[in-house]
């Protein structure tokens, strides 16, 4: 074991009480409430770049909450990273469910719980702890490293892209290393090779003026639900399949590779059903579940109200019904092109009697896919197969990471992600927690990736 | 002008005064909190009858609200009728869109505004000032009657059924007369002779275990709220024709004569479709718009409710969405079995990956249709006639009138529906009113109505 991880593991317990420390401050981006929570978080930060020695370290306005940046470029000739992470979590809600208060981090056996111990702040101060440790015991870095942490990512990314852009020299690096991205599963490393896109629509059907009387008026005019319900219904096919034309226009062809990759993934179907509560699976006939999950894309319904929902019955034919509709998008698919194909099939098949309005919800994003050979993933994989002794999965998200497609369009470079995180770590849920274990592999993994790719 | 009719036009002032009394009572059925105005009102109707000269009269307990009677049978060989009416009103709610407070009765004009002014408070108190005005210049009725007066009608008629039945030899008679069930237009007098039946069900569909991430989980699993659209839009066909299996054997054709009666009846459609805001009628093929909703059966959703509906967005694929659904239905259509065929073409038609559960909720109720040559509806139209001057629609109601059922599964008798409020009275919304000049006719009309029946 060389200086720097020496010293990584001789801190460990001073490294976890900052953590604790940054937990405790709590930075919710999505209310306003918490407003000087997040501010306090990016002081914070930038505190913390700078004790490392990071003397540029900033926080910078943006439309929305403040960026953290800082830089260290001593290393001509050497490679140039953009380590990646955020400071803002999720709201604590329902903060009843808590078994301790979010915002008191407290260790119980080998896991800190606390709001955002897991996403993001326990994976984002591992590289700031390590560029530490090499300016403390080499005098510098082994290579060139520029530091971005947002406070929006759990409401978008929503000023991170006008950021980037306004700021392109001093963001220019060779690749993002991300500290964002959870391990897919706890029992086998992985490396997120590709996320799907999205696109957000509303439909809303009118009817009569106001709700009116079943009874009186039912059989004379359409009912906003039942046009509704034709609307979504046309959608899909039968098995799940999107209806709209031109949908999958875009979407390449699984490749023999890919459905191989996929195929030779450990994936206990059985066992991830159970663990949601379903009885089987649903989707598109002649794709597994993890391709439809990982790289077909989807229309899904994530609400829908009209009409009268209390206790009992209330007999009214309603004014209006609404439904909430999001896409998760694949590779060359864009999510304006999309968007605008969905509103036009819901519009173009207005049944009679009611009006269809569509609406485009702010927070679209592209897909993302890193490159099979891209130098910085093959190294995550090394370095990841050393620290742990397994070889890593190369798996692919559901979700949407809007940075990927943020730092390709505005820097034009990749994104590996590097996050010592795990999915299962009930992040976005009460109880929050990160794993001790997950430092300890993180600080070294962090040390010796920069290590290797400066050698 | 006789006795009794120069009496009561004498008695006007006195009349309208104990209207507004009546009206100052809270009687909101459905709502606990104003149990003691029910209570009230029923002691109201039960000292008005005492006070007409019935020595019967009776506040009779219910499993809910009691219902009040009273009885005068001194004149064998002569007719007897059931006189019906409910003392129980609408909430106020939006108590803060009324101009007058709802229970402090007001006269602006020619109209009396308050709540149960019109529904059905003013109607039901016609027939008692009448058989006072009798009983008082004539020692006797021209016929036998019987008064039921429930507190339960803007609750569904919940306990009626139940006590009819158990006081069949006291309520006994040769029709019902029901001073509840509007005109339906100012300009034409009408009479009621059908209204439809209804059933009503709840269809859940359920998915997994808790609402998920529409990202990570998204094309593996089904959505509920898409298979419950599916569910619905496969209820009906295009054109708005249901399409369960069965659901119309019951339903007869129509008639060429009640087409020809419907065809003939003064309706402008288009001013109708503007007074609720609605471009264009919508409903089964080869129908008019008056018989789909007075003659013909419907299936309406009342109601749809699934994930998220609040601001902006909430990628979830939600644990469950569900619907309710509210049928009319026409003679010969059993409400039990409608259910029951409605549940299994629901459940018959699952979509995969999905459970879906139909609960039949409370309140079915058969149609009922008057027999077109009722002496009862002959008389009324004869004096409806000799009243107004003009000769009175026979018309239809789409809604659901319980008693009509009650009274003839429990008694074997119809129902004559002679009520002098009018459709446009605002009842169940803010501000209702009822127009002075109805209680002039009404009043005029229920005295030549009793003697004509005795003659």
């Amino acid at each position: 074991m060389d200086a720097v991880e020496r010293r990584l593991a001789e801190r460990r317990a001073m490294i976890i009480d900052e953590l604790k420390a940054f937990v405790a401050i709590p930075s919710v981006s999505t209310d306003p409430a918490y407003a000087d929570g997040v501010r306090r978080a990016a002081e914070f930060v930038a505190q913390r770049l700078a004790a490392a020695g990071l003397a540029d370290a900033a926080v910078r306005p943006t439309a929305g909450h403040p960026v953290v940046t800082a830089s260290w470029r001593n290393k001509p000739g050497k490679p140039t990273i953009l380590v990646y992470g955020h400071y803002d979590v999720q709201p604590p809600d329902p903060i009843e469910a808590w078994l301790t208060p979010p915002f008191e981090p407290v260790v119980h056996g080998k896991r800190l719980y606390g709001r955002g111990a897991s996403d993001d702040k326990g994976p984002m101060l591992i590289p700031i702890k390590v560029v530490e440790a090499f300016l403390a015991e080499r005098g510098e870095l082994p290579i060139n490293a520029v530091f971005l942490f947002e406070g929006e990512e759990e409401v978008s990314s929503a000023s991170l892209e006008d950021f980037v852009n306004a700021n392109r020299d001093m963001l220019a690096a060779d690749f993002a290393l991300s500290a964002d991205g959870a391990q897919w599963r706890l029992d086998l490393p992985s490396v997120i090779v590709g996320s799907r896109g999205s696109c957000a629509l509303e439909v809303i059907v009118r009817g009569a003026a106001k709700d009116l009387h079943s009874g009186r008026h039912g059989g004379a005019i359409a009912n906003p639900i039942a046009a509704l319900a034709r609307l979504l219904a046309n959608l899909h096919e039968d098995d799940g399949r999107i209806a709209v034309p031109g949908f999958y226009d875009a979407v390449s062809p699984v490749s023999a590779e890919e459905r191989a990759a996929i195929g030779a993934i450990p994936f206990d179907e059985r066992a991830y059903l159970d663990s949601i509560g379903v009885s089987e699976g649903f989707g598109e006939q002649g794709f597994s579940l993890l391709e439809r999950n990982w790289i077909r894309p989807t229309l899904e319904f994530n609400g829908i109200v009209g009409g009268y929902a209390g206790r009992g019955k209330k007999t009214v034919i309603p004014a209006q019904a609404s439904a909430k509709i999001t896409c998760r998008l694949v590779p060359r698919q864009d999510p304006a092109d999309i968007g605008r194909r969905i509103a036009e099939h819901l519009t173009g098949n207005s049944p009679r009697g009611v009006t269809v309005e569509v609406c485009a919800e702010r927070g679209s994003a592209e897909s993302y896919a890193l490159p099979a050979d891209h130098k910085g993933l093959i190294l995550a994989e090394q370095v990841l197969a050393e620290i742990t002794g397994k070889g890593p999965l190369r798996v692919r998200m559901g979700a949407t990471i809007p940075i990927g497609g943020i730092f390709k369009r505005a820097l034009g470079i990749d994104t590996v992600f590097f996050s010592f995180a795990t999915s299962d770590e009930d992040y976005h849920a009460p109880n929050e927690f990160f794993r001790l274990a997950s430092p300890d592999a993180g600080l070294r993994a962090w040390a010796r990736y920069l290590d290797r790719l400066g050698a």
